[in-house]
Parts: C-alpha cells; structure tokens; sequence
C-alpha cells in the first residue's frame, strides 16, 4: 500500500488531535472506573467529597472537548482537502467529537456547571421522594432539569422537534420523525398482541418462581454460565449491586454487576446475561481503536440491542434451556423437581402487565418505554409541564397495559433517568429491541442452524458473528450506518413485531 | 476575632491557590483509587492499558505542580509581607508545594516521562528477576534507576551527602548527618541484644504456628478485631492482596488490604493490625484540610510509627492478648488448645533472624532496614555499584544477622522499592520504630493506665489520644515539628533501644 505523504500542517494537527483524543480517552477510563468503584466498592463516608474530585475531571474533559484546542483541530481536519485523505478510524473520530463540540461549545462552562450541581442534588431528592412516595420533593428539581433541557435542546439546535436534540444525544441521528411511525407500528401491535393473550387466558407455571432459591446458588450459576455465554473473566468482573449496570474501563476491563433476590431467581439470571451482552460488545471491539473515542459501543440504542439479544432471543430461547436447564435443574433439584423444561422456557416468558418497567416481561417493556416517550416529548415541547406527571403517567400506563400505579414511587418515580437529566435515553432501550429482531433476522440467514448451535451451547459461534459483523467496529460507524451494514436496509419495526408475534402465539398457544 | 483584611492581589492568589490545589488534590485522590483497584480489582487484560492511563492523570498532576501559575503563587504567598498574614494551615500547604516545586522545577518534562516508563517496565523486570533468582535480569535496570537517582539528587540539591535529596522525599528534612549516629546507636544495640538472646538459648513456643488456620476463620477474626481498634468501616475497607498495604482516597475511605496464609496466622494478623495503624490516621485528620495537600500523614516515617505503634507497642503487647486472645482461642480452639496467654503472647515475639524483613521480628527488623540504608547511601555517594549487591548484601546480612541468603530471591531481590525508583524510603520503616518508641513514652505519661486500657479493650481512649496529639495536623507539622511538639524532644534513638531491651528481656528472661 503507497504510503500517504501528509501535508505538515496536517501531519501536525493529526498528531495535535490523536494526542487530546487520548488524553480525553484515558481520562474518561479513569472516570468509568471511579463510577464503578463508587457504586460497587466506595464505603459510605467517603463518596460525597469523592463525588467532587470526579466532578473535577469530569468539568476537565469537557473542557477537553470544547477547547479552542479541539475546534482549531477540527476546523483545520474538516477541511475538504485535509478529509479526502484520511482514513476511515480518523474520520470517524473527527465525526465524534465534532458532534459534541458544536452541539456543547455553546453551552457557558458556568451553565454546565450549575447544570451539574443541579443533577448531583436531584439524585438524592429523587431516592427520597420515590422511598416516601413523595412526587413533591422532586418535583422543583424535576422542573429545573426540564427547564434546562429545554434551554440545551435550543442551544443544540434540531429542525423538526426540539426533542431531536436530546434524542440525538444518546442515538445520533435519531428524531421524532423517525421514532413516531416505528413506535406507533410497534405501541399498536404490542397492545393487541397483549389483548390476545389476556383474552386466550392461557397461562404459564409463573408461580415456580415463587419459591426461595438460595442467593449462594444463583451466584454459582451466575459465574457458570457467564463465560459460556462468551463472557472473558479476564477482561471483566461480575459484582453486585442493587441496580444491575455494565461499566467499561477499557477493552480488557468490562465490570457487569447483578443483583441477587433470593425470592426472584430470574432478577439474577436475565440481569446477568444482559449484562453481558453489554460487556461482551465491549470486550470485542477492535484493539486498534484502544485509547481512543471509537472505544465504545455504536449508540445507546445499538448497545441494548446487544444486551436485549443475549437476554431475550438468547436467554429466553427454547433451546437456550435445552442447553442450560439440566445444570439448573442440578443446581435447584427441590425448587425444579416438577418443572419440564419447556414448563420453564414458559415461564421465563410469562407475559403479566405490571408496574416496573425493569421487570416487565418482553412484550410489555415497550410499552413502558412509550409511555415515558410521549411523556417527554410533551414536557420538551412545552405541551405538558412537570407537576402534572403522576396523572398523565397512570393513564397512560392505563391505557396501555390496562393496570394503574398504586403509587408514584411504582409510577411516575420509579426510574432514574430524569433525576440525572437523561431526558432522551429511554426510547434507546425499545430502539434495542428493534434492531434486535433485524439482527436475528440477519443472523439466522447466514447461521442457518443459528437455534442449534444455541442448544449446543456453540455460543462461541454466534459471537464470532456479532463481533465479526457488529462488535469490533466500536464508534467507527453511525448506528444508522452500522444497521445498514449489518442487514441491508434501515431500522424497519416489522421485525420486532413478527418475532413478538411468532414467539407468542408459540408460548401462549395463540 | 478580628477578620483580616487582605491586599486584592494577595486575595486573588489565595483564591487561585486554593484552587489549584484542590485541582491536584482531587486528581490525587483519583489516582489513588485507581492505584488500589489496580492491585485489588482489575481484571488482568484491562491493566496495560489502564497504566497508561493513570500514567496520564499522573504526569498532569506533576505538571500542574511545577507549572509557571504555581511557581507564581508560591512567589507571592510567600513574600514575607504577605507570608505574615496567612494562617497556620496556607502556610504548611504553600510549605508543602514549594518545597516540591524547588525540587522538580528543574526536572526536565521528557525527563520525568523517560524515568516514569523506566520504572514502569523495571518492575515487571524485577518481578522475573525475584521468581527466577536472576539478578541479572534486574540489573540493567537498576542501574539506570541508580543513575536517575544520582542525577535527581544532583538537581534536587542537597548540603553534605548526596544521599540526603533523596531522603528528603519521604522524609522532609532528614539528612544522613541526623540519620548515621540514630542508626548506629540503634544497630549496635540490636545487635547486642540479638548474640544475648541467642546465647541465653531460651526459646519460646513458635511451634504453635506451624499448624493450619482455617483462611475463613482468619478473615472473621481480622474483620472481628479491625473496628475494636479504631478502623471505621463504614470509612474503609479490608481486601486481600498479595502485598498487603494501605491506601486513602480520602478522609472518608480509607483501604486495607491484607494477605491469608493458611500456614501463617501471623501474616494475616499483624499484617492487618499494622495497616489499621496508617488507615485510622488517615481517617482521624482533620476535616477542614479536606481536598487540601494537608489531607494526609506528616510523613512516610510519621506514618510508619503509627502502623508499627498499633501492630507493635499495642498489637503484641501482653494485655492486647490480655483481652483478645480469648476470642482468637475460641476461633481456633484446635490450635491452640494448650497454649496459654502468657505462651501465645511471647511466641507472637519470637526473635528469630531471617532473610525476608517483612516477616521479621521487632528486633531483627531494624537490622535489615541498616543494610538497606547503607547500600542505598553508598550506591548513591558512588561507593558501590549496582553490579556488585548481591554480594556485598549477603556480606551484611552475615555481619548483623548472623545468616547467609541462600538466594538472591530471600536477598536483594525480596523488595520491589528499588524496582520504582524508591531510594531513600527503606529508612521511614526504622524512623517509624523509633518515633513510636519515643511516643510509646509520651502517651504512657499523658495515660498512666495506657496498658490497663489496652487489657480493657478502651482502643477509644488510646485512638483518642493518637488524633488529638498527632493524627488531627495531617501535614500541617513537618515530621520534625511534630514529634518536638508531641514529645517535647527530637527524635531519639534512645526511647527504642530501651523499649527493645526492656521487651526482651522479660519475653526470654534475659
């Protein structure tokens, strides 16, 4: 291959470039790892003064990104001339913090840093007014934080709806006018497939997990099945907490926590393995783009559709059971003695309207991730303000899952998301499950015995291909661009609703 | 009390001082963290990488310390007009960065990096060495860390011995001119006492310990004992490492680490006691010099005092077992079913020379920290050469302890300090025993019933005493200051030999 002469001028800047690239990389390993150890390891006293040292690399990295520094380097690699000649991870690069850079450069360092103090203070007023019920103790810290994403979603900038920004924050690209069509497609089918079931009035052997299993066995199986599934202990850990997470330090460092119940054998167990999913993306992306901005998954929405695959139409397969139910069984000889293995695979996806979107089964989670998307597009758009959530958010809980909250704290103040500002991310996790199906469309076409290697346990086989087709690519494409890629065509809601379709119809005998 | 009106100009680099070190403070804290997970938590194949890293965050840190804005607010804060009005706690912090600054100001930035990779690589080399008994393998390396060393001692500056500009770093103020008549009083002593133990050939009953104790039984004994002599749990943590040691992330965490063998009851024991020693002196500091450089022990030789003090002058006197060793013999009532208190407490004071100082008695320690000293002032003053150590240790092994290594494994090749470029630290570890001799003394006279608390279990009121006298200041005391105002005296060498001879004699009836 002929050897590129650079210009010097660009060779300079490429080198200026490669070198904040990775001093912002290394510190934003350094921050991953200080998240991680202060919600798994941290001891108590300690985290509040912790909190403000991470603060201060944290402010120091976006510093980083909106420098004078970066926008010259920017500039000076944007240029048509300069981009022609640089290779694909570069340019992606260059695409990467561009887009942080010209959506945040406008943002005054005094705003982010309100904005920052604000987020801190709400995680706590949150955790009090969901453990006292109490929607008016967060409200005031809801009302600002929506009155600053407000203020972001205009700094940023979008075309359509302001909600573009704040979509585009956690899936670049993404926008109201894409999200509604494939939603509605998606909210319609859920909704009458849901009705079937209810009205079938089949139903499953739930009530098996209704039994103590004891937390020391599920840890034992937990860390059986972890490195089976494709999951590289050496390049990862699995801890515990009480909300599960995955926490990349770098390639060769992936943390996956879990939370054991000793009443609800399957928290564990699924938690884990989409954990997992998560992690194994991580371990698998290309070493090359080690110390840089590619080191990490596509998009949020990209990332949960490798965790939702692994969970769902791995670990939620018949054959996944076939595979994995003996050494259950052995595990739990009392609490399974009368379960068949296909009474199990049922059971694991009885499908029961509930409350907590966490625990909801794989038909109804999209139904919660709707209600919080229409309810944030309203608030962003003006169209509803926040103290009025609890009523607007039973009905719609109602409306679609025919149940309502008995209270707000397994309402409206359930999740965390908003108490950190993360106004945008929740439809990442029903984008996940839509590129899922796409991918398990693609993959069965070129791993034909794709459900057999599964009840073989040639796990290894499977993500061979992930990694191969999606994984090792990091940052390097759009999540737009990656779909593309992987499928052939752009994310098309129609896969998801016929594998909920097919699956159903299967379990419930519809 | 009158507040002080200040120039604008002196306000504004106090605001900007304070600023910046609570910048490099925090990033300090951070490093701290990510230097425990590293040795406690991280998966291996995340480790390289992360190196680099921490490596980043690090040379920042060094950086921000000599850069042009430090040396200029040093400047101001410290013109003596200025000086006059700063209170005690801005001075001991402008004392802290400024006698860095001097120091390293001149270090060349690429130099720095050169020597930082250097050990970085010398460690992994050293670590081959020891598991090989190769010296070879070490040397190249050592001799360009020497040769660093000389250079830095050059830059660095010092009156009369080269060696003092390394001492100097642990220990702020110490010169090889205070250190020799110390040393040589303590040596000689030691050394007497030592051919007086032997000759007088009662032995006592170390038997005891070559039995198994249960690991698990271990942990739930150390984890029994750590909170009754002071450790704040819910201010640190207890891990396992190989090399067990003590590291702050701040007031409010503070980590432990230990190491159970299950051959060695000991290990685990005093291992942990003597870590508990530093961590509860980091937990006692003030809290006013929080997120300051003030947030930490005086010194390495002030911190070693208080690990040795609570592991030594507590942990193996006779009323610590007193009142513990009904515990530990219901823990282990196998073990030690006909072993009495009294036999227990003097076989825990066994004096037995030994090749490794880690395992050594509280005498014979003493003796392997003077070979240290004496190799490190000769190889810096250009006596010796690296090439030649091997033999010239065993030579002094020989001379002080009596015993010849049978390797350079249980030689010169047992500590990593050299490995990272520590010369001048091996000395904190006498310094330590001899301060805390000097502070046994001290606080015997403040509490006359010091060992009557000790066989009551009252640790409170002894880690009261500790806090109020010495732990509280932190770094605003150099080491010298300190132990003039808490003993009334300058170190010395006389408090340890006599509290030696006096031990021993009653341990072996002298």
């Amino acid at each position: 291959m002929e050897q590129k002469v650079l210009e010097p001028k660009l060779q300079q800047a490429l080198e200026k470039f490669k070198a904040l690239d990775e001093k912002i990389t290394h510190y934003s390993s350094i921050i991953g790892l200080a998240d991680w150890d202060q919600k798994v390891m941290a001891p108590k006293k300690g985290r509040h003064v912790f909190a403000k040292a991470a603060g201060t690399l944290r402010t120091e990295v976006f510093k980083l990104s909106v420098s004078p520094e970066m926008g010259e380097l920017l500039t000076t690699l944007t240029l048509s001339a300069n981009s022609a000649v640089l290779d694909e991870a570069t340019k992606a690069k260059v695409r990467e913090y561009k887009t942080f850079y010209e959506k945040s450069k406008s943002i005054p360092a005094d705003m982010f840093q309100d904005y920052s103090v604000l987020t801190g203070q709400a995680n706590d007023a949150w955790e009090e007014a969901r453990a006292n019920n109490d929607f008016g103790r967060f409200l005031p810290y809801l009302e600002k934080i929506v009155e600053y994403k407000r203020k972001f979603a205009e700094i940023y900038g979008y075309e359509d709806h302001p909600y573009d920004a704040l979509l585009d924050e956690f899936e670049p690209g993404l926008t109201v006018k894409i999200l509604d069509p494939l939603f509605a497609k998606l909210r319609e089918s859920s909704v009458r497939l849901l009705n079937r079931i209810q009205k079938n009035g089949k139903g499953t052997r739930s009530e098996i997990f209704n039994q103590a299993f004891e937390v020391e066995k599920q840890k034992q199986f937990n860390r059986y099945i972890l490195p089976i599934i494709g999951f590289d202990m050496e390049a990862g850990r699995l801890d515990e907490t009480v909300h599960p997470f995955a926490q990349t330090v770098n390639i060769g460092d992936v943390r996956l926590t879990t939370r054991y119940l000793k009443q609800n054998v399957r928290s564990a167990l699924f938690g884990t393995i989409h954990e997992a999913g998560h992690g194994i993306y991580e371990q698998h992306i290309n070493p090359e783009y080690e110390e840089s901005v590619l080191q990490s998954g596509a998009s949020f929405g990209i990332h949960e559709s490798q965790s939702r695959f692994l969970e769902n139409m791995v670990g939620r397969s018949k054959e996944f059971w076939n595979y994995f139910y003996p050494k259950l069984k052995e595990t739990f000889p009392g609490q399974l003695a009368n379960v068949s293995v296909d009474e199990f695979y049922r059971a694991v996806n009885t499908v029961e309207p509930s409350f907590i979107r966490v625990e909801a089964d794989e038909l109804t989670y999209n139904l919660h991730i709707m209600v919080r998307y229409e309810i944030e597009k309203a608030l962003i758009a003006g169209e509803i303000e926040a103290k009025d959530l609890p009523s607007i958010w039973n009905q719609k809980i109602e409306d679609y899952l025919g149940i309502t909250p008995t209270s707000d704290t397994v309402g409206v103040l359930q999740d965390v998301h908003w108490s950190f500002g993360g106004i945008g991310y929740f439809p990442s996790y029903s984008l996940g499950n839509l590129y899922s199906a796409q991918i398990l469309r693609k993959i069965q076409k070129d791993l034909p015995e794709f459900h057999q290697l599964i009840e073989n346990g040639r796990f290894d086989a499977i993500q061979d291909w992930l990694k191969e087709n999606i994984h090792q690519y990091g940052k390097l494409y759009t999540p737009n661009e990656l779909i593309v890629k992987v499928t052939g065509e752009e994310l098309n809601a129609d896969y998801l609703v016929q594998y909920l379709e097919k699956k159903y119809s299967a379990v419930y005998e519809l």
